[in-house]
């Protein structure tokens, strides 16, 4: 099943969102919303041509460390592909004009980046990471790092990793134990061994610059104590010229269930040059400022993957022919897309991918007002919306992406279980997407612990105010039952969160003890309120298109029972 | 993380779905409870040692075809485990005296089946499915076939397939084309290809007989012309003795998700002599009278890899370390089992790998009473209630075996993502069960189409008695909540089913619609049921165990949210 990017999906879904609100922010004012449709379908037929045919042989053959270098080897293909990916000027485009980016709003950065998640996602984590760090640069750099380093992380000619994990401080990642060492006239040096660094070292570019977390002398003990360096794998001169290469090597790359192609490498530094990025002692702070969009970007690659389980399981229903229905000749056999079971999955893929890419979008549309709107007050409130949503659209989306791959492996029946299907990559590959950039349950904590308000100001009820509005909206086209449900899920949003938000305070476990049910039931409430939006938006006076009343009707009330889950309390989960 | 066949929780199982009264059957009369106690106890030894060890290099390593042979080899250490497996007798546990077996009831046979499923999922296809040859000759053959074939089926000297997918005619089976032709002294030769042939080639026996599906001339089209032939890898002599190789081969082991050691052949019959197993054109009749027993072996294998998930799960969840919680040390991490969030995946997977035993032992239970009751009334309700459950047994425990393995991966983190975990595997094998005999969605079809009654006398309202009686007695014991839980289920479960067949009757495709969701309804309840039943039978005046109320409180509410879109109708399923 060839990959094809969904470009009028994405326009509807940009526009669904208000991209034309953001364009009209004046940050945006050398953009109009033509030059962003041409953006996107350019790009999409460079990753058509280019990325997606990597993805497989990129899948069977995997990166892997060659014994003789020392280094890592990526597939056949992928070098080439990333050589033409940086000349097209694509890394550059969400970044601000100054960075020596093209200033595109963030939300047109993410339908990119979806579009590249799709066709190879272990291609996609090596500019998304680069990604990460040129915001921790552009953040918290001195202009004199950022003259050496940002224009080539910008534009992809080096490329970046987020050297955090360590075995033993995974979830907790005050836990570090790398250290740095001052020396001087030497400077820093960082010693110690990362787990988990994703394109931790390949064959793509000149350089990698490592960011990584290490608790340097004198520091407190515990996430407090953490500050942040920059560590190239080749030295780099004043200049920006080249140097010898760094003490630091990739000493495994681990075998995984899937993304064969992206090395997670575990990397030694054994006395590695590093230069101190932002305040000592506060590195967890800078790392924190970019870390929305790091989630962000894992959600968007949920949908992608998503989206490719939903072509891969239309595709194979429409063309393969199997048994008969009541009332169709006995002699012929029908497409199994005509059976209502496979019906009932189809509609399941669809739907999902289309309420996962709205809360996506959304998502990041909160993230360019945050960052762009002229009214401090609207910025403020943007921002707030931001990081409510982030740890739905970073978690909803990525238990979805699995669970979607798997529906369409059932709709391929024994040849899904094949790996020549290709949508047993999908499998693969989308089942890490829950855990990194930190595990859905930590996303559902977060949420619950620092995210959720609920005072009338707060983003929840701003929701609650929305789910109403759209239920009657609903109500007055004819859609009563959608209005209900959509009602319903506005009630038990609200008084879930009241009942957590009250345990927060008095019984703590309590509320950690209801956060994973409470991210699943405000994930899909919100795709399903998208989805209603997006019916009023266009007219709102005929029925909701077949996809929408099934995710409405049939999905989100599986959602709502998930309320006696989030009010249990911590004594119910202990044996 | 290394399996330990759990013998308690089997013991338990057995006991509460009512072993004691399958053996108080006259066909049981040699057995008693104690000396099935000891078979599972030394099975559980023999497996663990002898069987356990292979799984992880099986998984590496693979069948294949070996290329200058042409035959399949399988990975080091199972062919001698398959010799130790048949020299001690095990294969014979569950069949009949007079067919060479042991006579135990088919209910400890389930309970072995899930050993050895546990330990490795691959090795165990292979006594599975003769398993299924034995039935299916020991019930349609001569008594010369019998003769020849039989014994050694049994003891396991010899290994059988199922030969009825082809590339066109999956679900449909009634679509095949493999033919059969007839001539005069030579008897009947096949000519065809057959796919997904689990074990259709291997080293670990002498001989390999076919159970082949073929259309023999002049048949009627469709599914009732279909007829059964065995057909022996080596000829098979009037005395027995082994001849030459048949004209049969296998062209190719597949490449699959998972269970890599269980050969999956493509096998070409090209012009193999068989024998005509059954009457002419009985083929498909025949088949299905092995049927039942078949789906509830791959359901064992559901609940048997929702074990294995359980296990792993529990076991790295009580090791690793990370974080801390309110109100405890923060100088000390604390094992990620204290942490609500972990918890709740960790009675996820507690609560429905039991309720996935208790289903799938009681289905066993019926089967025992539906062949041996000496009450014919008895015997023939015993079989509708165990065709009734048959589909839930196999759907329900497999859907939740990937379900399950995914919650443990999540609870191992990012080492979860990696092979050397050996939770991936159980991802990876795992999904397959809810695809092979049968796709769940045809088993969800089968149950709303074939075997859904409303009668007064019908196993779904005997069902929708016992949940009511079991919400009274958990009334009494003072568990409200549980209650009325499960008499909400029983509610939900009739009006559903009353929905179904009305619909069935007026507008098929209104019941084809609703077949997924209400097996999902119909087997998590009836796994709420049988936890509520057994801890009503232990005692029932304390509170309930803390996965079993977990599991009626929290998981069995979102399965009776499927109501809307049990009753949603075709109409809504299409765009």
């Amino acid at each position: 099943m060839t990959y094809q990017p969904p470009l009028y999906d994405i326009a509807d879904a940009l526009a669904c969102v208000g991209l034309d609100d953001v364009l009209a922010l004046p940050a945006f004012a050398h953009i109009d919303r033509d030059s962003v449709q041409e953006m996107v379908g350019e790009f999409a037929r460079f990753v058509a041509s280019e990325i997606a045919p990597i993805d497989t042989v990129g899948d069977a053959v995997g990166s892997r460390v060659d014994h003789d270098t020392g280094r890592v080897v990526t597939p056949q293909g992928f070098a080439e592909a990333y050589r033409r990916f940086v000349a097209a000027g694509w890394p550059a485009v969400p970044f601000p004009e100054d960075w020596g980016g093209d200033g595109l709003p963030w939300v047109v950065g993410m339908a990119l980046q979806e579009v590249l998640a799709s066709a190879c996602l272990s291609f996609s984590l090596c500019p998304m990471l680069t990604q990460s760090g040129v915001e921790l640069l552009g953040q918290s750099g001195t202009a004199e790092q950022q003259a050496r380093y940002l224009g080539r992380l910008v534009s992809g000619e080096w490329t970046s990793t987020m050297a955090l994990t360590e075995p033993d401080a995974g979830s907790d990642v005050g836990a570090l134990r790398t250290r740095a060492e001052f020396a001087a006239g030497v400077g820093w040096r960082i010693f110690g061994t990362k787990v988990f660094i994703t394109w931790g070292d390949h064959d793509l570019a000149d350089n990698i610059v490592h960011f990584v977390l290490a608790r340097a002398p004198g520091a407190p003990s515990g996430s407090r104590g953490i500050s942040l360096f920059a560590v190239p794998a080749r030295l780099v001169g004043p200049d920006g010229s080249l140097g010898e290469p760094n003490a630091l090597r990739c000493v495994r790359v681990e075998r995984k269930l899937g993304i064969h192609a992206s090395p997670t490498c575990v990397m030694e530094f054994d006395g590695a040059t590093g230069e101190l990025v932002g305040e000592l002692h506060r590195g967890l702070p800078a790392m924190f400022t970019m870390m929305n969009t790091a989630r962000l970007s894992v959600g968007v690659e949920g949908l992608a993957l998503a989206e490719r389980a939903h072509q891969a399981a239309w595709a194979y229903a429409q063309t393969r022919h199997q048994g008969r229905l009541p009332g169709t000749d006995p002699a012929a056999s029908v497409a199994i897309a005509e059976h209502p079971d496979v019906q009932r999955m189809l509609l399941t893929v669809r739907a999902t991918a289309q309420a996962a890419r709205l809360l996506v979008y959304a998502t990041a549309r909160a993230v360019d007002e945050s960052r762009h709107h002229p009214d401090p007050r609207r910025q403020s409130r943007a921002g707030e919306v931001a990081a409510f949503l982030v740890p739905l659209a970073k978690a909803w989306p990525t238990d979805m992406a699995s669970a979607m791959a798997s529906v369409a492996i059932q709709v391929h029946g024994g040849l899904g279980y094949l790996e020549e299907s290709g949508v047993t990559q999908i499998y693969r590959d989308a089942r890490i997407t829950s855990i990194y950039e930190g595990t859905n349950g930590i996303h559902a904590i977060d949420l619950v612990v620092r995210k959720l308000g609920i005072g009338p100001e707060s983003p929840l009820m701003g929701l609650a105010r929305r789910l109403e509005s759209c239920a009657q909206g609903l109500r007055v086209g004819g859609q009563r039952d959608a209005a209900t449900v959509l009602g319903q899920a506005a009630d038990t949003l609200v008084w879930s969160a009241k009942w957590l938000v009250a345990r927060r305070a008095d019984a703590p476990l309590d509320a950690l003890a209801g956060a994973t049910p409470f991210l699943r039931l405000a994930g899909t409430t919100v795709g399903a309120l998208l989805l209603g939006e997006r019916h009023l938006q266009r007219d709102g006076s005929g029925p909701l298109p077949a996809a929408d009343a099934f995710f409405i009707r049939q999905l989100l009330p599986i959602a709502l029972a998930e309320a006696p889950a989030i009010r249990a309390g911590a004594g119910s989960l202990r044996e």
